[in-house]
């Protein structure tokens, strides 16, 4: 049965999920959200996911949203990404929380601040707060891969898929991958994946909304 | 056997799980890390958890880090507050992630923004963003919790104890109980569980740093 992921393409959240997806084989359809527009805060939407986020993955009459727990369940429903037993569920457990909890959620603001808001209405102090706390989690991503090929195990997980997505898009938030080689080997891997899409080319762009 | 928690009293992700040891009488000592004097930034400490954050859980020599993770495997260590079957254990899944996406990693830079660093290091607009984010998740947890007792199913779980723990804390960071009655209803439930203590009560406070 065809899986519908409700997600645009700015989404790094949505991009999890469509990622997982397309690796997997899954048949899925996107229902396209157009954020911009106020798409994720209407009433209709929020009857589908209280939270008021994309994505949400409807798998027969089941909607599920977290992009972590998403991945969980298709990982699960499919057998393929989710590492080999139960140390391995439990670290990439931890690095999707810790992805959640201190990497893409903080990339994702800075990320909207520099780019799909009106430039005199950012936050000024926001910014480089955000963007502090951020070097401090991708020299803690840096390390963390310079002796390994994959953020758990012997291969591929979603722990991975989780904390590599928001690096793929081309908007500035004051990162530069130069910076970072074990990161930089790693998205290459990923990018290497057969199945492997960029985020535009998975869901179309929400920005600028249509006038 | 007695399971070691590196924490200190004002760290909220740290009163997760002591709590959950609390509440199912796990027994447990707290290995105490003064935070405000770089306690979670030494060499030793990166060498139990990379992340340079706690909280860390030792269950004999496996280090758990990420409080979402810790309460997971806590959960099917002691068979409590993991609620009833797959659907329950996704719905907690999904709540946590929330949780840590949403809520209290927020709610922490927030409160540790206004009350433990010199008023002029504060990065000043950062501190009004962030309040304004956390508006519109008090107002998903309200509306949650608007007609039903507990975050997930019939009873307390996990997820109550990842998105309570930060809301029992004294200091100010700009959010009223009076404004939000069904969060204030159901953090009275949970001060009623057996064994609920309050954070200062579990461990002690790291600040002001020894001098």
């Amino acid at each position: 049965m065809t899986l519908t992921l409700y997600g645009f393409g700015e989404s790094g959240n949505a991009y999890k999920v469509a990622l997982m997806l397309a690796l997997t084989k899954t048949p899925w359809r996107l229902e396209f959200v157009p954020f911009f527009a106020g798409g994720a805060r209407t009433p209709e939407f929020r009857a589908i996911n209280e939270m008021g986020e994309v994505p949400v993955l409807v798998d027969g009459d089941v909607p599920l949203a977290q992009s972590g727990a998403i991945l969980d369940y298709l990982a699960q429903k499919t057998g393929l990404f989710g590492g080999q037993g139960e140390a391995d569920r439990r670290e990439i457990l931890r690095w999707t929380l810790w992805d959640n909890h201190k990497f893409s959620t903080q990339i994702g603001t800075t990320r909207f601040l520099l780019n799909f808001i009106p430039e005199d209405k950012r936050p000024v102090g926001a910014i480089p707060f955000l963007q502090g706390r951020l070097k401090v989690a991708y020299a803690v991503l840096e390390k963390h891969l310079e002796d390994r090929q994959w953020m758990v195990g012997d291969g591929p997980t979603t722990a991975d898929l989780s904390c590599c997505s928001y690096l793929f898009y081309p908007e500035p938030w004051g990162f530069d991958l130069a910076d970072y080689p074990a990161i930089s080997r790693w998205l290459d891997r990923i990018r290497a994946l057969p199945g492997w899409l960029h985020p535009y080319d998975l869901m179309p762009r929400a920005f600028p909304p249509a006038p």
